[in-house]
């Protein structure tokens, strides 16, 4: 039997922002043991996933390894480490564990699947630990944009690895745990195999701020502002809803939170425990009689989603409420790339309203939940391991934090989705590549991202979509003209006449001349349709299309 | 009669960066003789316009007007400014005019849409003019990203305005004419009804830098690179690529232009004599055998475009180049909202070759085109205008240079497109609001954006596309079952048989209970289809798909 080995297996998120899924595996080569940290989504776009509801990473290795694994831990209740776990509950039937607030976001994701609440088990912080098979799991408080944030420390019978998970070094951090230095450099103690550690924000080069340096910042914008005052920003930032909350309420000002997800978030976190002392908040009716000076607005859709509060505020009325010049809308955000578009719509929108629109480009409204590079180097320095494994970043990322760790003298791996390194080797290896990829949700079924749905859609989007219909009967002479109908497509060509009056009768002339050899195959009659429709389309319409064929032959 | 006055109208430009087309107009109210600034595209999306090739402003109004349209006046070359020219040249049949390097861009346009090459006339700049009926209209040479980019100076018998078009106050632009502050402050001296203001910086609060600037910190970067370098910026930023070419040259590497109109910008560039001293250049087959240090590229695609040459090298061979681990990629280029997607999928692909990406995030490889908020001031003060009219600039970059302009005591006026604002009027105002829209470019065939074709194509990628094909005879009787096809959709859902057959099931079901009003009336018919075939989709799958009926009925 070959010598017991400790693996990392990222499965999701090294490679990209989203999606996290982290195997670590101990025992023989094989036949290792296996846990998975986190189990996160990622959100689709019209560029390469239209219509889709949500993204999955694929996570079929380790289905098909089931009864190694013992459990999952999940650092924190963001969806891209929480969003996928009541979806593959099944798939994987192992306990699921994460502090209170996380248990509890993810105990109601288990129940809105029809799976039991106890699918999810809640673990004290560190010291404490939670033993899987060969596994000790310790959750290690870390501060982050959401609370309770836990990095990972695994110890295995061949050493210690420590999974930082997403983290800032915040010593004030409004809600939940401080980042405590000492109790991190402990961690170092018994010697630290390898940090996986996050990659955000590797390239911005000043130390991180404190969500706590906002505070004052945003309350002097809310005294200066003169009609209603509305702020947006991810819901699970319960730290930053309650700096706003403050300010608005240190300037006279009565908190509504609109936007189902910003409610449930802060009713998640008081019940959790985590929250206290959280001004009261009065609902939207009681928000429609108060002054506009004396109201303050907390609303879901910072990224410019169509359905959130801030889309509807800036469309028109939302909960009865109206947007109206001489207001002030400050998105406490940053854009997450991609979502520029969504965003400046809306920006835009109000500000055809007469709304004020402030932004984060100034520095004052926002601080990041993830640690700049020098905090990196900080935390490098801190855990001291043989190795650093940077994760939860795109490839670009990855590639700059194994530079930074090799610049500071660490051994630094590169290891995107699929990469199977040996940790417990004198010098970490790749020893293996497994194939990954990405599932959808599109409505209630996951569909693979190779399965062509999405693509055929894309093409449609792009081409526009003829149907043609023909009849035959049972002598495979055509029953009248060819039939068609166009979606996507302009109305009229270079012609002049109608584009599907053209088609059906540059097919029509195709059936006349077809042989009765073509007219008897299903698939030559219908590559000879799709030819001479796409023939037709090019030069009436410069267009290449999609084309669907329905061949219905009479038989008595 | 009415008094005349003295109008301005924007048919595209104020309200998005894009598409931009300036009216001006001088005479009665109702016969105003007209002149157009610019006609420009702005460029399709996946979100809102996927398949189509460009976007157009609606000119409608202005067709219907041409008996009083004088002339067509280009201010630069840039797409956003020239790009409709040759598409609406019939519609409007007025000559164009344009300084020499513009009018090569704008010629070349004319002749590939089958115009004659006369229809664009070179104009000589300032203090030269050029008579449009009333009008007499000088090109004033302004530095921007583009040689020969000009402001005018449009004088009426009511009063002289001045049209900034796009432009930074650059002292050493290193291609082109440098911002002359003398000359643009003489064009004060008779008094200036309206400053029409490029919008575009109003958020960017320090001075601009000069394009000048570049030339020491991209040699030192490339002369600290070791492999291949190649740098990617917009083809038409000549004096950038000539900065590139420069520093290549003083470090000792060939340099070999990619991309069809990276070549034919300096082409144009050269011949009309504004880029002098350009490094020579080698062709890519001699690219091939030189040394990789002795080598750098200069490359379209600056902003993710998938077809242009930074993406194929993303993804291979380019012109029989690869790039190898330890070559460096710069983009000296700023990735324009909207394209951040496309930017980083192709920075993700270099990472994963191993090719180093260096981006403009330290600000030092790219400088803007566009004045920023203090030389905006300094353009206000030189012109000292009655009014500032912002353009050039979404909805909120317009309302902040209104803003901008009245916190220095200048009259600013908001006039997005469709606004007519009479510059005449002792305080300027509104006077009429005109339709203005978007035309698509697709294919070959222009598409209103309210035709609802690009809305077909939207929903067929959101929803997938169902297509059911009946056949009935003489007697209104069902031939044969139902015939279905999918595309886009799922193959299987809940009740894990294939969609096309519990479709086809269900459609069946419904045809068999159907009466026989509705199967002799077509429309009941596909109602009721279309009806069953999204529920079933639902309940299978959970989407809704787009549905397309045919229906035969068999005469004899």
């Amino acid at each position: 039997m070959s010598k017991e080995r400790l693996i990392y297996l990222p499965l999701g998120g090294a490679g990209e922002i989203g999606m996290n899924a982290y195997v670590y595996g101990v025992g023989a080569p094989g036949k290792e043991r296996l846990i998975l940290v986190d189990l996160g989504v990622t959100f689709p776009d019209m560029d390469g996933t239209p219509g889709v509801d949500l993204i999955f990473p694929d996570i079929q290795w380790l289905a098909e390894r089931r009864d190694r694994l013992e459990a999952v831990f999940i650092t924190h209740a963001h969806e891209d480490h929480v969003g996928a776990v009541a979806h593959f509950y099944d798939r994987l039937g192992v306990p699921v564990f994460a502090r209170a607030f996380t248990a509890h976001i993810a105990r109601t994701k288990m129940e809105e699947r029809g799976h039991a609440p106890q699918a999810v088990q809640t673990a004290s912080p560190w010291p404490e630990t939670v033993e899987a098979g060969p596994f000790r799991v310790g959750f290690v408080p870390i501060s982050h944009s959401i609370p309770e944030s836990s990095g990972l420390v695994i110890d295995t019978p061949l050493g210690r690895v420590v999974h930082s998970a997403d983290f800032k070094m915040d010593r004030d951090p409004v809600v939940g745990e401080a980042f405590d230095e000492a109790l991190w450099a402990s961690l170092a103690e018994p010697g630290v195999l390898a940090l996986a550690c996050d990659s955000t924000n590797v390239f911005s080069p000043h130390e991180g701020r404190s969500e706590s340096s906002l505070g004052p910042e945003i309350e002097a914008l809310i005294a200066g502002a003169k009609g209603m005052f509305v702020a947006t920003t991810f819901a699970s930032n319960v730290a930053r809803v309650k700096t706003l909350a403050e300010a608005a309420e240190r300037c006279g000002r009565s908190v509504c939170l609109m936007g189902r997800a910003m409610r449930r978030m802060i009713e998640a976190a008081v019940e959790t425990g985590v929250l206290t002392d959280f001004p009261r908040t009065i609902g939207p009716e009681d928000a429609k009689d108060l002054p506009r000076e004396n109201l303050m607005l907390i609303v879901t859709g910072s990224q410019g989603e169509r359905r959130a509060a801030s889309a509807q505020l800036a469309q028109g009325k939302y909960n009865g409420i109206e947007l109206k010049p001489g207001d002030t809308f400050l998105f406490s955000s940053k854009t997450i790339p991609g979502n520029e578009r969504g965003v400046i719509r809306i920006m835009n929108q109000f500000s055809e309203m007469g709304v004020e629109v402030i932004d984060d480009s100034s520095g004052r409204y926002h601080v990041s939940g993830h640690a700049n590079r020098p905090d990196l180097e900080r935390l490098h320095r801190l855990i001291a391991p043989r190795a650093v494994v940077p994760m939860h970043g795109e490839h670009r990322h990855l590639r700059e934090h194994v530079k930074l760790a090799k610049s500071n003298g660490f051994e630094g791996v590169l290891a995107p989705n699929g990469t199977m390194v040996a940790l417990s080797d004198a010098s970490p290896s790749v020893v293996d590549h497994v194939e990954t990829g990405r599932v959808y949700l599109d409505g209630q079924v996951q569909v693979g991202a190779l399965d062509g749905v999405v693509r055929d859609r894309i093409r449609m989007a792009l081409n526009g979509h003829v149907l043609i219909n023909v009849i035959l009967d049972e002598e495979d002479e055509p029953l009248g003209e060819p039939w068609c109908e166009v979606r996507g497509l302009a109305e009229t060509g270079s012609s002049r006449a109608p584009l599907v009056e053209v088609l059906e009768e540059d097919l029509s002339q195709f059936m006349g001349r077809a042989g009765a050899k073509t007219l008897a195959d299903d698939d030559k009659l219908e590559e000879g349709l799709r030819k001479v429709a796409r023939q037709t389309a090019i030069s009436e319409i410069g267009k290449r299309p999609e084309v669907t064929v329905i061949i219905s032959r009479l038989t008595e």
